[in-house]
């Protein structure tokens, strides 16, 4: 038995919607741009799409733009509104998606961008004084996520969005990890990226809202499609799939969540009898399916590869470069003791785990992090 | 019985193609980036789909990047290599795929760039004269494509290559069309474009032929994945599926092509039949797969209807707007009489045509378009 727990970095996709996107390998084919019968098949089956996600979110159907990751949706999202306007200062935060740090940093290096990095909390609040104290004149967008895809943490984005609204200034959200959350709030930002491979549709799909009148440029040029906002043939298999994903993780999102919840604190009880144990990330505003802990004197490769062995599949929040290993940009913002900067384990439960799988790791783990020690010492 | 002829547009996935695909939608489901088991396997079915185009088109592995879309990869290779650059003028034709022509004007308007778009002569053939002259101190990229979408002319890629190379000065080709054609003559140029959907491959996977040791500049940017060049979590299925697709359309080329060829010329003799009718682009030098005829004095969108009525699916050359009928752009390039400049037939074979789907062309579009032309008088 295996017990996948790493579902903030790739779900299944669900039959129900494999189902859904089955008559589009091989029935429903044509390009939506084709103006014959099975081309209008095809343009029908992706505004259905559109219809129905734009009915989850409450927004108009034209206010959003399939794109094929989320990676794409946020890069379009900020180097879009930045190349559309004559003002260049865009905040974010330090423990943002490497998207949209990367993205930031290409624009600072390139295109004569400013951008403010922010710090958070020790729970990995953005503060929202602190994104007030930094719009300038010169601030063209606020991006910040909607949840922490490593500590679970989830932004207070009302706040931030009134505030936006207050300034004059888009706000855009990463909302990749928001399955779970209520997704009406996006009514209060300027943009909102989610994505379809982290909700169990089909890896190849993502959206970008963007709130109507709002000067974007594109990322891809060529046919026109997306309402002239993102060229290239549109995926329609992905496309339909992503929304039959988001229809059914919304409709039940409210019981899964206080299952998921129940899951959750109990294995965070659990592992946090483990001595020299730390939980990161918000005791309570955070995912339902997130946990993130640190292990003082750990090395988590060892302990990702020893619960690897027991078939529990989990993630460190750290990045292995080529040599080196680089604590996690995230943790290291949350200024913890340098002792608990690496050891960090990220367990992200999901659709399948049941209570069996998270008492089996309560069960393994403090073994595993005991032996790890002694080993050391 | 409905006959599909416009595989230039969309082709089906194949049985064969989505029976590889399958394994990926909820087994091997995992973010190849993690570390764990099923991390390293989907890692490994990336890089052995990576491996087998390049293989194919004999090329290193790591000078294979996966994109989403061709449109995606040719904004890639001409955003990425300008923006790496420091000379700002770019060499294309006046009858490349809009994903060309509008990623060149965007960079016109917003980057500081001087393009020169080539005339073509009346069959469609860029003049490597014309290149040369246009070649000059400032020139950073010549991006032409491989075959036209719409007249099916294949230009003479290894010339325009070996010219190129002699200036030194990348040479991408968009090879959207190419699934038939021999891919190893790719090895001549610096950049290559090829797409999924146009082979029976799924929707949402291309890739960006790079020589190793060029210049470019990310669209995405984000987790780092493509060698940096591409960032976004690898849509798997879809990957897996491309690599399997472009595997059997190039195992089977030889034989198709003649197939193809000889359905495709004895449809264009038949519609040539035709009083005033007149065939677009190369007589030989064009894809098994294309006929593109124009009619005189035929509005073009109720033509297709006619045929759509009969189940008949081709395509026009011409993009309608809202409320007018451009002329196709590659049409206009090829200078023909007034009259020939609408009443466009694209007809694209494929796979699945048979011998009886082009008779059943052949007997039903005389009297159509008999019937409209006495209809107009």
């Amino acid at each position: 038995m295996t017990i996948y727990l790493d579902y903030s970095a790739a779900t299944p996709v669900l039959p129900e919607v494999l189902k859904e996107m089955q008559p589009y390998f091989s029935e429903i084919y044509a390009n939506p741009s084709s103006i014959h019968s099975p081309g209008k098949q095809a343009r029908k089956a992706i505004e259905n799409a559109r219809s129905k996600i734009a009915s989850i979110i409450g927004s108009e159907p034209s206010e959003i733009i399939f794109c094929s990751s989320g990676t794409e949706s946020i890069n379009l999202a900020i180097k879009g509104i930045l190349r559309a306007s004559q003002k260049k200062h865009i905040i974010t935060s330090k423990i943002e998606h490497k998207a949209v740090l990367e993205a930031c940093r290409y624009l600072e290096k390139y295109e004569n961008c400013k951008v403010t990095y922010l710090d958070v909390d020790k729970y990995g609040l953005v503060s929202l004084e602190d994104i007030e104290k930094a719009i300038t004149k010169d601030t063209c967008l606020i991006t910040i996520h909607h949840a922490n895809n490593e500590i679970g943490t989830i932004q207070p984005i009302k706040e931030i969005a009134e505030m936006a609204n207050k300034y004059k200034i888009p706000l855009h959200i990463d909302g990749c990890q928001s399955g779970l959350l209520d997704l009406k709030e996006k009514l209060g930002v300027t943009l909102a990226t989610l994505n379809s491979s982290k909700i169990y549709g089909p890896k190849g799909a993502a959206l970008l809202f963007i709130k109507r009148g709002t000067k974007i440029h594109p990322l891809l040029h060529g046919g026109g499609q997306e309402f002239n906002l993102r060229s290239s043939t549109e995926n329609i298999l992905a496309i339909v799939g992503f929304a039959k994903a988001l229809e059914l993780i919304q409709k039940s999102r409210e019981e899964e969540s206080e299952r998921l919840t129940k899951l959750r604190d109990y294995l965070i009880k659990e592992l946090l009898k483990i001595p020299d144990s730390k939980l990161n990330g918000h005791p309570t505003q955070r995912l339902p399916n997130n946990i993130n802990i640190s292990f003082k004197d750990i090395d988590e490769d060892s302990l990702l590869l020893h619960l690897d062995e027991q078939q529990i599949y989990v993630s460190t929040s750290s990045a292995c470069t080529a040599k080196s290993i680089e604590p996690s940009h995230v943790i290291k913002a949350l200024a913890p003791q340098k002792e608990y900067l690496y050891g960090n384990l990220r367990i992200s439960l999901g659709i399948f785990t049941t209570k069996e799988d998270v008492e089996k790791v309560a069960q393994i783990l403090p073994s595993i992090i005991e032996k790890l020690r002694k080993h050391k010492n």
